[in-house]
């Protein structure tokens, strides 16, 4: 490794998720540091980097792609920024982590697609870290071995403790069902076909306007069912649990884990308040394999055809929330980059 | 209770549920006897009576009713045979626990709301022993208390190991489905209002034509959304269970219990192999409280109306199968005694 | 069973447990009913006895066993009592359920093996109840199938909400540690053949003088070693687990079960409050069995025997707790009659 | 942590751990790198070394700490070595991380702690890699906060699947036990005073001689008891677990989880085969810790105390393993350094 020297990484965005990165990158992956960072706030961006030696600060993304020892992109800006960041690395050629979405819309994503064949090789890997959870690891391995025949349906729940201000049901399809629309189509290695999602009469813990919980169910190409329980203001903690029903048995991932207490009439354990809790690992495992690969010369993990399906699935899914009706999503056909 | 006298019982159909019925009262419950068994199969009804003092034999269930000591019945023929039975009963004034289906369909059994209405009185408890197991009890008061808020949604799961040759989508409603839609009204207090169901495509495990599994869907009155993964060729075990989802907390029965144990690489339990072993308390429990209930001069349980409720269900859920659509689900209105 | 009529049974003792078993007998046992009781507090026995039609009050548990109809006896009183009543039903050669203790202390258990010996027939089960609870039941079954090898060990742990006044030491050995004692027995088929008690510093919500939480450790006949964990002001609720290492796996009875929940922050479920509520199931199918068992002719079920072998060990495990040290069980030479 | 550039450190001993150690070093941890190997088996310290820069390769220990760029001693080879290597380290005062056992007896554990205390400072951290367990350190963190009052109790379970060849009754207590005599140590706060061993008659799996499973008791200054299971041949999987006994609840850590199944009649999920891949996590954050210590210019965790008690525990322990009695453990006085 140290033949190779350290990967330079320039980080985009320096908000919560990118200001991680950046302590990720340099306390806690091996081989890497951050070299650059860039944020419309420039002191947003000299804040991260303090005290990292040889970091430069930038407020422009391309300007922090061409500093000096910068090998590698993180992008962790807001996501309407994320097409001309992508473009920016695509010049230079530079492996990007691309925190998701890649791009808010299909539209655009279908930009960065076109842009990446025209390079002529892969050089995003999306920011989907639930790829990168051990559980969800080992229950792709499981479905994977075939021993309990085909999937045929997905079970989902995506429990959140509350949801900030100005949190829209748009946001609960882009922003939260999009990790269960990654994962089912990873899973299942199968595309989305429709969309249709159900609405309760909401909870009153649930801000006004929101429709909280509800379920959304999707239908897939190799014709399985996916249902998805998602309540953003559950209230009692931050749960994410998947059962997979094959033609032979069941595997379930996400239940409860820790320290079990018998205390005052009641036995069981806590439940974690929030996704950076039960998804740590996973964000360090996401960002130690992108180093890995890219010191081996290799893009792995989900890809922009990821991304745009993604953003296909989010979009029927905002019309399935107003109508209650069947939303069919219609991909473009899948370019052999891709497959 | 010896006050009283034993409670005289005729049991109205001889095959596996009655006979199982007639060792229930003559061995478990106490305070019950078994005063008559019909069946069409004389044979079958007098193998059933074998050995039990004072208990005649008949092929007409009428006769059966009339016969000494009667003063109690206990339908278990088959649904399309319900209706007439009932009637005989009403004539008799005699209190009735009826296995379900209360009748095969929504017109049959408004035909015997409208008279058992005519007697003034309930006569009538249905045999949905679900609502005498004792986690779904635990589950109903556990929400009854409010402790979690209003109740939002239900996730049912309901896994058999295989089909008997010869089942079929409607019966997947009407055999399999019916408790959940019974449990489901009961626990929420809410009429179902319309009827979904997804059909994956089918395991290979599913005899030739059989949707197996399906995902049925329910709205309620009460605006609460209620799924259900029915899987009737599941082949691992006998599996039933349900989470509510409150506005503050969620509750889930039927996880496994028994001994866990440690071997051969495996933590875990066994799967009980079919619903008899599942239910076979509830089975006791209902037909105990049946019997108490009759002792006390009262009718309690599920009615006459959650028999023609799960009626109408049933048969919007079997034309939803056919469609994938919506279908709305029209009651009448509930009468006075019913409510 | 109504050809060969109801059992009458002679109830000795009207206190808690006594008054229990008259209504368990009463109205939930099939096929018996109590036609006597007798109880040192007359009015406690009348009103134990009220209601019930034919039976009989008394003050004398002779005259209780001589009363018309009674056909066997369910002694309930306390322990000091129990060798004489015994006594009068071996007199009379009434098949007798014993509640546990068969009586206080080793000198005076042999006294009753010698009578019982001399009827020459065993008339008498003892009331060890946890050898019918269902989940005891099974684990018994997988050791005897022998899949994980010969069992080596057994860990126990039997926890209590709390005692009440005058609660001893000595009681802690002859009231709780006793069903560990016994179920020890049952499950390996072996003899305890020495006792240690390890007292850590006492819990602070131990009545003053009491040593609890206390380590007591078995070793057997056939070299097992047994350890419990005994701690009857646990505060938390009634809990009893049972652990057997078998030389292949491990199998352990006794996790909680019901209705789990997410809220507040917590996932689990609740910890039944007493003895009642964990083996109801327990008392209910040791007394049907019996009742079973008498109207085929038959005795079965924990012995006296197994009654003098308990006391042996309990006597042993209260000099064991004074000392620290290791102490050993001696057992007569157990008799043909109970081989 | 760039700007004090990366940690150099000696790995002594290149088997199985120290070669893990190697790659954890150089893959895993951010901020240190591999400077030296040392190895008797010269071949074995240079496939370690094997394209690492700048890493040279020695067969003396003391060489190897004198090599460029060496700041810091992973210790890793066996240990009656260890002495040695540690007093090597203390001459150049260097940070030390030395893997259990500290020295394989009292005496010379003793002889460390005299060197130690000449230096005047703490330099070295003893390889006690549980209390870096993510489990061990919530209950750690649980006990501490005192909700449960004090702890009365532990319950240890230490299962491995199999034994090696020539493994002895003594390395149950050295080599397996004494991770049960640390943590007991550090959950507890407390010293450990006496131990006892009881024996089963061994498993058929065990090899001639060994007394497997064992059950080993400690008794603590502050008064509590504590048992272990240690069955080191139990055949079905690593499984190691701990029950803390306190005033007001009981907490445990060490449940099975992952990826739960329901398929085949059971329900349930995988036990790990090995400590690798219980306590992969632990051993990372293990040497994660030291290396952020020794940058921050500090040394914690697990002193030459705790490895100087441990040994003494290990001592009186393989004496119980021979008499079945009682075996106190006799500590020298604490010296102030490890206050």
């Amino acid at each position: 490794m140290t033949l190779l020297g350290t990967l330079g990484v320039a980080v985009i965005g320096a908000g919560r998720m990118g200001a991680d990165h950046v302590r990720r990158i340099n306390d806690v992956i091996s081989g890497a540091r951050v070299a650059a960072v860039a944020d419309l706030d420039e002191g947003r961006a000299a804040a991260a980097a303090d005290g990292i030696e040889g970091c430069t600060v930038h407020t422009d993304p391309a300007a922090a792609m061409a500093a000096p020892g910068v090998a590698a992109v993180l992008i962790a800006s807001p996501g309407p920024a994320h097409e001309a960041a992508l473009l920016a690395a695509f010049e230079r050629d530079l492996p990007v982590l691309c925190e998701k979405p890649l791009t808010p819309d299909p539209a655009s994503a279908l930009r960065v697609l076109a842009a990446e064949q025209r390079l002529g090789h892969r050089r995003v890997q999306v920011g989907f870290m639930r790829r990168y959870d051990a559980d969800y690891l080992k229950l792709k391995r499981l479905l994977a071995e075939g021993a309990f025949g085909r999937t045929l349906m997905l079970h989902h729940k995506h429990r959140n403790v509350s949801t900030p201000p100005g949190f829209t049901n748009a946001m609960m399809i882009h922003d939260s069902a999009v990790h269960e629309i990654d994962v089912t189509r990873w899973l299942l290695d199968d595309e989305i076909t429709s969309v249709r999602v159900l609405r309760p009469a909401p909870s009153g813990a649930a801000p006004g306007g929101l429709g909280d919980p509800q379920l959304i169910l999707f239908e897939t190409a190799g014709g399985r069912v996916v249902d998805t329980e998602l309540f953003v203001n559950c209230g009692f903690g931050y749960q994410v649990t998947c059962e997979a029903v094959g033609e032979r048995g069941t595997a379930r991932i996400g239940d409860e884990r820790g320290v079990f207490t018998n205390a005052d009439g009641r036995w069981g354990t806590g439940i974690v308040p929030g996704f950076v809790e039960r998804f740590e690992e996973a964000y360090d495992r996401q960002v130690r394999r992108w180093v890995e690969a890219i010191r081996r010369g290799e893009v792995e993990g989900p890809s922009c055809w990821d991304g745009y399906a993604a953003a296909a699935v989010c979009e029927a899914g905002v019309r399935a929330q107003a109508t209650g009706e069947r939303v069919p999503v219609d991909l473009v056909e899948r370019p052999a980059l891709y497959r």
